[in-house]
């Protein structure tokens, strides 16, 4: 296990996220997620895009959700996220969200699998990847 | 329980909602289940704006995604609408989606609240509203 | 030209492209002018996913937009979109949003070129594309 | 005039921001324009979250965008932005997105205005607001 559990990432709540009853909408929390996937990879010495130029794209196979305070316009959020598990065809990574008092928002599950682009099949991570995880 | 227990809603892939991969993002899923969770509504008398207009706002409480196969650019979806058990201070919807060949891409669930949008607290959906759902 | 100088797209504004104000976000006219323009070449033979996967792509030159009114939620929007001059390396489409009471909300333009995928160099549209299109 | 003519804001592209041409979408760019809008101002001082609690909105008005060469998934933009002529009932911004390797993307002119929340009518920016602006 790596010696970080967990990555913060922080992301500040954009207008147009907001809607009409002036919090972020849910749909965007799946948006927020993928980009600190993205960073506690690129933390770890991955890059995504490196990922799928190598042909290993990772569609997201299930997600679950829970949103127990809502986030508003212009929040600083703080986004905890860790892997769960050792990610051999598929990737689970775990969520939580906080904003700047503290309060606890959401958090939220994805799992992933790592497919191969030409024939659309799982695939293991490879090793070169792997490695850099843990 | 209504005599028809789902709602069927149609609904076009848009060419920003696909990602470099050429599917359907996943975050985009949470905004067709919301759209189809309006159509049901309006389809039983009831406009979601109408709601929010008397005061109550719906917002969600947890959501569940299962994804088997990618929607793809301008694909005319089919999406089933369900409301599970009889909704008091909370409102389930099930939702399972189709592509035009019949296959069954993706189902959920979301759990939402009523709202009192002056005080902030859970409330029972008014009569009014819930005699038009069942 | 077209018989029709103009085709008619009708979109229901969604819940989540309203913002704070209540608004239609002003980002979201981009995504309904580009809905609107692929209806425009389907109802003349024309998908443009079909174009893509002849390796054609439409990457967008310019945009200009002008917000006279508020489109607001749940509106059902009429979208008036029309070809401007013929296409040759490059396609210029004019839009005309108006609400249910027939207010005239907006105007809009977008300059388009054919570029070819492979060599991401601009072309002209080919013959079997462009025959339809008047 | 300030004597910082422009400011600089860095955003990165996301990943469901692009689309099937790998390109971030054409929509997305409104979207980077209100935010680096919101941090120029947050750089003088105001923050456009107090400006609405206070009853200012400020709706956009026209914006036109100009597109040299496409921005790609992860890339790290900067956006110069800055602000045209004084604010009185309307407010000018101007932006140019560059890219990692200085690379220039696109420019693109908003034009939005001062409104009144209760009136909804326009309004000129109140001197506390004004005054930090220059």
């Amino acid at each position: 296990m790596s010696s970080t559990p967990y990555y913060e990432h922080k992301i500040r709540v954009r207008y147009h996220e907001c809607d009409r009853m002036g919090f972020l909408h849910h749909s965007v929390y799946a948006v927020f997620f993928e980009e600190a996937r993205t960073e506690i990879l690129r933390a770890r010495g991955i890059t995504y895009k490196e990922m799928e130029d190598e042909g290993i794209i990772m569609p997201v196979r299930s997600m679950k959700f829970l949103f127990k305070k809502a986030a508003l316009y212009d929040d600083l959020l703080t986004i905890r996220v860790s892997i769960l598990g050792e990610p051999k065809v598929r990737m689970v990574f775990k969520y939580e969200i906080y904003n700047e008092n503290g309060d606890f928002l959401s958090d939220a599950e994805t799992e992933l699998f790592f497919v191969n682009k030409s024939t659309m099949r799982p695939m293991p991570l490879p090793g070169k990847f792997l490695n850099k995880m843990y």
